[in-house]
């Protein structure tokens, strides 16, 4: 079901990175499945880098969130399949700023929208979006989610 | 009990902002109760913004704190009532300040203390106390909170 | 048998600092332990401080960062043994640093590949790596973990 509401939103599901050594990009314990923090990477490449300065970065950084709740559900099939999601939990938004940027739950938006947009009631969470001076790779936006299986 | 401990401290419960769309303030996993990053909002206002700059700035930060407590503790009875909580967990404590600015933990505290005079032996937590850049709205505090219920 | 591999590697588990008040070192839920922030402690004193500004910083960072995973562990041992370790859950990592300085994975990947020569397999873990603005005492480094004990 999940799948096919991602076909008909017109999404499709991003290819996962394969693990890297002592770091995986999905971990399940008991019925909660704890994302690793996901980079706004689309075929490969950050679509987003740099810190955000002023209100004018909002939109191009709630797509950036976008893609890091899709690699967050692509990451999700490594361990789990995503129909089994029952729910999102909890979300945690880093966002690249400058100490004058002050819309973070804007950016975050992104990522809250469409949890709810593929996932319906389901996809409802609790978040922290916070203001963070860099992110690896100089990424603008990181995600990280906790999501609950059905039992 | 709790509310009782409330009155006998002076401690009024703040009201709940309501609900956000995909965002909630607080999320239930089986026992388990995530609350939403906090922000020091007191009657609709924030009572503290600005990133903090020297230890001046530790004392109104950890009232900012105390006021991120309480508005976790009005979050929870969205989704619990007060008594059924058995432990806070975890507080994740983000402190928006300067690279000067070294004393985050004791801006925590503030919460820290705060929990343990409500709710006694089980407001004993673990903690992760960190300096952001900036937060939402120009806070200077954020607090998440993981409360476990009575099962 | 976690204790042998410690020996066999030539590394001293640390001695805990003791519980401070209304935060403690390690916080069990059911089967779930959150072990607090950690800072990259040795002998009461802080090995690393300061915010890094270049790759030359990643090599005593991740040092640092292997410090902070032993002193977790050392904290689950006031809750737990460290042969009840089923899994490593989560890593979350925080690196002070400049807005220049793009490589907290790198950096994180000093307790990542820790936790894996440890505990073999159960250290594989999910993990989030962002840079903050500062952290407690001008620490470099800032590590949570969660981890999973034997039902």
């Amino acid at each position: 079901m999940v799948r096919e509401k991602l076909k008909e939103l017109g999404i499709e599901l991003p290819v996962v990175n394969p693990p890297v050594a002592a770091y995986v990009p999905a971990k399940k314990s008991g019925n909660l499945v704890y994302i690793s923090g996901q980079l706004p990477v689309r075929d490969g490449k950050l679509i987003m880098q740099g810190a955000l300065k002023s209100d004018d970065d909002v939109e191009p950084a709630q797509k950036a969130m976008e893609q890091c709740f899709l690699n967050g559900l692509a990451a999700l099939t490594t361990v789990a399949d995503l129909d089994s999601i029952s729910q999102v939990i909890r979300l945690g938004a880093f966002v690249a700023s400058s100490p004058q940027f002050h819309s973070h739950h804007l950016v975050a938006n992104g990522a809250s929208n469409l949890a709810q947009k593929i996932l319906g009631s389901a996809g409802v969470h609790s978040r922290a979006a916070v203001g963070v001076s860099a992110l690896p790779l100089n990424a603008s936006v990181e995600l990280e989610i906790l999501f609950e299986l059905k039992s």
